[in-house]
């Protein structure tokens, strides 16, 4: 039989996938399980793009053009406009959900065995973009006693190496839910400017900052428009996740049209989902108003609660939807499963990420973990208390 | 400004898209173009697939199973039953569209370095996925003069080194027309079982078989059944090519494992994309009879039409809705190009893909054409009429 890849071999399992058998096996010995392990939001995606399908009328669902829809860019590069993005239609390639944004942008820029630098804790995905592209990842640790900020710049020029080539920000962060500010994006640029390096920013969560905190674009900045690359997605901001419809955006006329061959290699990106996406757009500003205020209202909760728990630190994020948290515990892997596995309160047990997975350093987040305040504030609180319970109940608790 | 990757700069860009300034410019005159240049049919998508979509009442559109939905995967075994193909659910991975199939099986099999012998001409876009993935694409030529039949064993021996990983089929074939017999693929058996190589069929022509031919699987073949990694879509099938949905299925258990952590990386395949392609399996028999009849009208007429033109020669397709055709010219892209720019006739012209996209070996198929059946037949007519007349006042003919 012949081998399977290396890339294979290497490619990452998700941190929260090894964990479902346990919660399958929670659920069959009927425990509600709370999911604060993922980034599948409860709140409802807007009623327009669910209509924009259910009226769907064209007779043959044919490929649309490989960059996406031009009615769509269009509408798109309006929406950019009104955030102060200047970009033309031309400047934007719909994707199959911001994934495959960060596979083209990747593959466009990156030759194999190439460096990017991450702050870590990360989204875990971008190591498996990574892996399928031969690219290598070099972590720079963020700190929880920062509220995970940016590190500084000259720990970031300790890793540059001949082989660095780009550096990628999640913004606002997933999974820390820390918003970089303009000034922290400014010593990144210098930084962009005096390498020549890439700046891939993933901005998915752009909707959602929070205490009045403004978000600054990785494309607001002076000076190196042509080094800078956006990832975007609809799945966030829409609640659309399962639509898979992202995009790549840069002022760089190579990377654009190189990206466009890779996106001609594969056809065209879903046409429902362009539909769903385009109709999106006209959301009303009330529906991310309630989203907006449902969220605040949830994470206020959620972060007194965690606080208040002995041992506990938990930062208050500023944007996303997530927080990394510090628990009393040994080990996040043997504890979140735990959770699953041994734990129960009235039956009920959490579903946490290890935030492990998050890290790329070896022997970091073993007490950390994430959690994703995507439930419904009833299930929140009870949630908050069977966590609490939980930790207490922890044979691996940690003073 | 960086350095756009190297893999970037050698991925190809579609044979025809170079072709789409030039077919613009000719509508912008006010010709009528036919296009029998893409694999785009005019076929009405079913209409359970469209009421699916039109009848669509989630609230969150939210990311589905990485592998596919279970009840989609599930119903999809049945359909591979049915045909004897022998799997269960958790051998089908649902990918976006065959496209992600490909890359998927790439990724997963095959090694940066790593070499794969694809008989010629190919769809073109093998030459992107492989570019993505580093590999190497070794051609081995099939003749005009045999219909394309597969190249004798004897050939593919010849290419084969320590590299050699793996051998890519289309079957039917795109852009052939050629339907491989059993022998053939028994012959293909034998030589993947000598030298433990990956078998990678792409059939997701399998519905289009004619004059009685019957298709042979990859997966019918006994004792490789590790080896092989079969990779389908909707697109044809259903006439649906935006929906993109495909399925990467093999019963190499490690396969598809490797391929569900790409997979989880990206998250999950389209949402609205697998209710249609769901739903598309209760397509009533009739419409694949009707769709079925349609292109055998078609190809008969086109065939006949094409090999009365002097100098013309066409193998009679078996599958699929493509030929390869003979043209007395000089150069398949100049001709391309000029039918485009130059010729009219009643203010028609055509578009035909130059074969010399399709063959990986330099030189080859500049007196040949791809040309793909998918206008109705009054359509086929005209456009069979406006080509006769171009290559008679084709500067560059060649007797």
């Amino acid at each position: 039989m012949p081998q399977i890849s290396k890339r294979g071999i290497n490619m990452p399992e998700s941190p929260i996938r090894k964990l479902v058998p346990y919660a399958e096996e929670a659920k069959r010995k009927g425990r509600k399980v709370y999911h604060l392990n993922i980034g599948q939001p409860d709140i409802k995606t807007p009623e327009v793009a669910i209509k924009a399908i259910n009226t769907y009328h064209e007779k043959v669902v044919e490929y649309s053009h490989s960059a996406g829809n031009e009615s769509y860019r269009k509408k798109l590069a309006k929406y950019y406009q009104n955030i102060h993005i200047d970009i033309s239609h031309t400047e934007i390639l719909i994707t199959t959900g911001g994934s495959e944004a960060i596979t083209f942008a990747f593959l466009s820029c990156l030759n194999p065995g190439d460096e990017i630098i991450i702050p870590e804790p990360f989204y875990a995905n971008y190591n498996g973009f990574a892996v399928s592209a031969g690219v290598v990842v070099k972590p720079i640790t963020a700190k929880i006693e920062n509220d995970f900020a940016l590190p500084p710049v000259s720990e970031f020029k300790k890793l540059i190496t001949q082989k660095t080539k780009g550096i990628v920000i999640c913004n606002p962060n997933n999974p820390t839910g820390y918003l970089y500010t303009k000034e922290e994006l400014e010593q990144l640029s210098n930084l962009i400017k005096e390498y020549d390096l890439y700046l891939f920013s993933d901005e998915v969560y752009r909707e959602f900052c929070y205490d009045g905190n403004q978000h600054f674009s990785a494309m607001h900045l002076k000076g190196i428009e042509q080094n800078v690359i956006l990832m975007d997605s609809v799945s966030k901001r829409y609640s659309a996740c399962g639509v898979r419809i992202g995009a790549l955006i840069t002022k760089n006329k190579e990377i654009i049209n190189t990206a466009l061959k890779f996106a001609q290699a594969r056809l065209s990106p879903p046409s429902f989902g362009q539909v769903a996406g385009e109709a999106a757009l006209e959301t009303p500003p009330e529906y991310f108003k309630e989203v907006y205020n449902e969220y605040i209202e949830r994470r206020n909760y959620m972060v007194e609660a965690l606080n208040k728990m002995e041992g506990v630190v938990c930062p208050k994020p500023k944007g996303a939807f997530y927080t990394v948290v510090k628990l009393p515990i040994d080990n996040s892997d043997n504890f979140c499963k735990w959770l699953l596995s041994d734990f129960e309160y009235n039956n009920q047990t959490v579903m946490l990420a290890p935030a492990t997975g998050f890290y790329s350093t070896k022997g970091l987040g073993m007490d950390e973990v994430r959690i994703a305040y995507v439930l419904k504030i009833e299930d929140l609180k009870k949630a908050m208390e069977v966590l609490e319970k939980a930790l207490l109940a922890y044979p691996g608790r940690k003073e």
